[in-house]
């Protein structure tokens, strides 16, 4: 009995999954979720959903939170915004300050849980809720600024959408080309410490001499 | 006397500390910091400071926030607490549950910088500001709770001390004793979502047969 309950992981019937996973492939069905190193697009055009498992191990950015109990109760995103991108991106980024060509920014949002704890009163990471992702591809968008696009797998909890379709402009973009602007790269990278870090140490690097 | 009380931070006099840190420099002494993977410790058994630029870059754990402005101006830690851990140690506690003997878990503090921005009013990374590192070694840490030890490499802008010797139980243990309890290692994943979801991934693995 031991050894069938070690098949059973978060829920999940681990054989049963393999043997979905055979069926599905077999179908032709393509549900797998994207390491998303690189975007990876359906056949149709849609952004496949970078894989939570994969991209909470990147190099995370940065956390700002906007709690409901500091917006009169109806936060636009109450959530911790939990900023990831992959280790190539951001190796690239601390050479140049830019995002380059092909960079994924994933961005989970995370319930506010326990708000008093042993070392005070504040903001404590709860459930995971929602995932938006940018996608820096110069041939996917080569009209946007910068070359971004923006995409929604769901604000709810996991498991989010396996595909998304780019955002309309006013739903996203709009705000990152009025708030982030051209200099950050349309990134919100004055919330994030080691970008903004990284970025200053690229710039005094390029100063001209005195 | 604000004055002189902000030099205290959680028992610390951060003043001595920085004039410490300026004697040694001026001494020439070489401090490299540590890769801190696993823990290196100084001839006279002071843990080497993990670098920040290589522990920044891994796992992020989670990010509590305890502003001063729901302390009643004081908060004990009145920052972000980015808690990170390396790679390795996080694979052996997504098999086990555990965190593994050589684990390095480092806390570095982020002052809060902006209230307010596009999405609202809340909480939004601002400066670099301490770290606190926790280190499980059954070698150098015989007979404390699950081998941990606790060390405090300043309170204030980097750069960080370069060696500290471990905290009496008092200052961090007891804490991790009365709050975060064998049951969690004496870590604080209740507020680690992604540590959270795999313990209990592990759990459900290891639940006895009904």
């Amino acid at each position: 009995m031991r050894r069938f309950n070690s098949w059973i992981v978060g829920g999940v019937v681990v054989g049963a999954l393999a043997g979905a996973a055979a069926l599905m492939a077999a179908a032709g069905e393509q549900m797998s979720l994207a390491d998303a190193t690189k975007p990876q697009y359906t056949a149709d055009g849609k952004l496949k959903s970078p894989d939570p498992a994969i991209f909470r191990e990147w190099v995370q950015l940065g956390t700002p939170v906007t709690p409901n109990d500091q917006n009169n109760g109806v936060a636009a995103f109450p959530e911790f915004h939990n900023t990831y991108v992959a280790p190539w991106a951001w190796a690239e980024f601390k050479k140049n300050g830019v995002w380059p060509d092909g960079t994924v920014l994933a961005k989970e949002l995370v319930l506010v849980g326990e708000k008093q704890a042993s070392s005070g009163k504040g903001y404590f990471g709860g459930e995971f809720h929602g995932l938006d992702v940018a996608v820096k591809d110069s041939k996917k968008n080569p009209e946007t600024p910068n070359n971004w696009a923006y995409y929604n797998f769901n604000h709810a909890a996991p498991p989010y959408a396996p595909e998304a379709a780019a955002q309309p402009k006013a739903n996203c973009s709009s705000c990152h080309e009025a708030n982030a602007g051209p200099a950050d790269d349309y990134t919100f990278i004055k919330y994030y410490p080691i970008a903004r870090e990284a970025k200053a140490k690229v710039k005094a690097k390029s100063a001209p001499a005195k």
